[in-house]
């Protein structure tokens, strides 16, 4: 099986001053296309590092990639850390110097040695692109092929889509059919999941478990030489957790529950509004960060004083003084007012105690409620989040969306306390 | 000089499935308390790979910090491949068998083999939270100490700032100092940043320099033995800095946009109403990220129909009609309106195109308007950004916060189109 390293260098990564995002992009287009991604490092801008990763990656790998340290100023060292490390002299490379100075002249910017630079590569490379849209080589070396690419992100992208991953499986015989399903949950923690697929056989199919607070994730991976046979597989193991996970599951796809819960709206023709208190506009954020959702999403109302719950959405007075802004009474008062001063099918409410301070030994930090008016019924349940406010807006938020996905589907809420 | 090596493990990493945030955030930690972080290394849950990036950092480096893969689910191996690797068997380590029983009976889960699995963790290693809110160790061995922390960023960050830092501190003689300080800027860009920072010197004192979309990081650092004068080394380029770019620079803190506005609202003993469209309630939420926001935010209306528009904030039929949603009558009517709607001493209203669609000739997507409104006076501007959904979203709100901090401190708006 073929097997790739990805090296990442600059000292903004190891001081944790940048988030290396290009590893887990170059990562997701090798798995993609079946070659397995053995390790990724990252480095500083220093010699002795560099070279010692990069003469262990060429051991033990077919592919190297390499981003960063190509640029024109002083700390982008890679050609040179390259050349002594293989001992490969770099040249002039005048392929590289005329993209170079066509760019520079388009930009309007006058050539100079620190330009001039950046063609210094070394011996036998080729370039890339040789439109000269972004910088980068590929270079053999013994039976390894490795690839130079720039750190920034955009122009990283742009020459691994275009030039490296099709030039890697053009070299590879015998490349695996990949397939994946990711599968979303939410309301369900870690080891009810585990109980819950107990005795779920996956042997050709790798079964990966992700928490991404506060919803959860399982990855499906299956690789193989008959791509049918692989996708028969990782069906009947999705067809199995689904089976058993059922209504906890909100998508099966690589989208949001926003998106989810837009696609719903939109498919039985209903409209939403959503009246806000501890989410401080959280819900309203999410749903419209759906490209059309000004087709279903009416608008919302922030109401964080009591001033605000009372004015715009008619909560009486007597509701928060006798049972309190965060209550069963009052989220299911702000869910009706909501439909009243903002109409649609819909009405979401939530109110709660975000935190850090404002709880009281009744109703601790983290207690939410939440509330649904249609023109039916109006539905209120009580839960209790954890973690930091922003974890509790966040969860809250989740939850109130997944009401709504639970409420078009005719699926029963997770059940609050 | 002591080092480090971070190393982070899980098959979701080098997939690409999961983006790695665990390293960044353990090698800023490190490199604020002077030890050099000599590599980040990503590698699956794999024995042979895990044991020899783990014997190589032994090998290299005076402390290791290891996350992912001491969970309950079947994919957690971390534990199994230590203990082979290095040789040491697992024992049920009977604190961190209670401490988990205690976890589950608060949260009402029921004991199982996969969470005592957790337990079972190398001899002679020792819990580093007693406490029991997250679960992870330290492993002396040999002149190294190995720290295992847990994947969840929460859990990891937790036990990082508590346990590991304070640990290798009190572990490491002859720290050298280090001064950070961090610059953030918003309304400006990196060419000009450049121009304007020309000529100054900075001789011992680290320059670098970060767009944090939509805004742009200087980070200063400065290492050394004696404390007093890389603290005065430092400050002295951080005025310097500060003189040029003035008022672009929101805060030379560890801190957001809305925590510097929620500040300056709370001096002022003024309050705040926002009226959102395009932003769909991001403006909110980012206030309301703020502990203690209800003292000076007191709610918002997200007006994403024309209905909610008028009946909310009383804009009136023949200016939508007239001038359209997205206009500067519209934003002043809209931040005039909040505040009749939702009192307070600034009503903040943003309206625009988010796109992908609803661009036009004349307001092509990223249009939008923002408007602020006082007893004195109501001003308008209108402005164009450019990028996704998401990022045009973002910007809008980053400015409409940008727009209270200049108003509070008499500072210039950035000019609008």
């Amino acid at each position: 099986m073929a097997k790739a390293e990805i090296i990442t260098i600059g000292n903004e990564l190891i001081s944790g001053k940048t988030v290396d995002i290009n590893s887990s992009y170059c990562a997701q287009r090798l798995t993609a296309v079946g070659i397995d991604v053995l390790r990724i490092t990252s480095v500083g801008d220093d010699f002795e590092t560099v070279s010692d990763v990069l003469k262990k990656a060429i051991k033990e790998t077919n592919f190297v990639i390499i981003t960063g340290g190509l640029g024109s100023t002083k700390d982008d060292i890679t050609n040179e850390i390259v050349s002594k490390a293989l001992n490969i002299p770099l040249v002039l490379n005048k392929e590289a110097l005329q993209l170079i100075e066509e760019k520079t002249q388009k930009a309007g910017i006058k050539m100079n040695p620190s330009l001039e630079k950046m063609a210094w590569i070394p011996e036998k490379a080729k370039i890339l692109d040789t439109e000269g849209n972004a910088c980068g080589y590929k270079l053999e070396h013994k039976d390894v092929i490795l690839y130079f690419l720039p750190g920034v992100p955009e122009q990283m992208r742009y020459l691994l889509d275009r030039f490296v991953i099709p030039d890697i499986v053009s070299k590879t015989e015998d490349l695996p059919s990949v397939e994946q399903r990711i599968i979303k949950l939410y309301g369900i923690n870690e080891s009810l999941i585990a109980e819950k697929l107990k005795g779920i056989k996956a042997e050709n199919v790798l079964l990966g478990f992700y928490p991404k607070f506060p919803e959860y994730h399982i990855l499906l991976t299956a690789k193989g030489k008959d791509k049918e046979k692989i996708k028969e597989e990782i069906k009947e193991v999705e067809e199995k957790i689904k089976e058993r996970l059922s209504s906890y599951i909100f998508t099966t796809k690589d989208e949001r529950l926003e998106d989810v819960v837009g696609r719903l709206l939109r498919k039985k023709g209903l409209t939403i509004s959503v009246a806000e208190s501890c989410t401080g506009g959280l819900i309203g954020h999410r749903i419209t960060n759906v490209p059309g959702s000004s087709d279903y999403f009416m608008g919302g109302a922030v109401v964080y004083s009591n001033e605000a719950k009372m004015r715009l959405l008619g909560v009486k007075k007597e509701t928060l003084e006798k049972y309190g802004a965060v209550s069963s009474q009052t989220a299911k008062e702000m869910a009706e007012g909501i439909r009243r001063c903002i109409p649609a099918d819909i009405g979401l409410a939530v109110t709660g105690i975000a935190g850090p301070s404002g709880g009281t030994k009744e109703k601790p930090v983290g207690t939410v409620f939440i509330g649904l008016s249609t023109e039916k019924e109006t539905i209120t349940k009580r839960y209790l989040f954890f973690g930091e406010r922003e974890q509790i807006k966040l969860n809250t938020s989740t939850m109130a969306l997944d009401w709504i996905r639970r409420y078009i589907k005719g699926d029963p809420f997770i059940p609050g306390i």
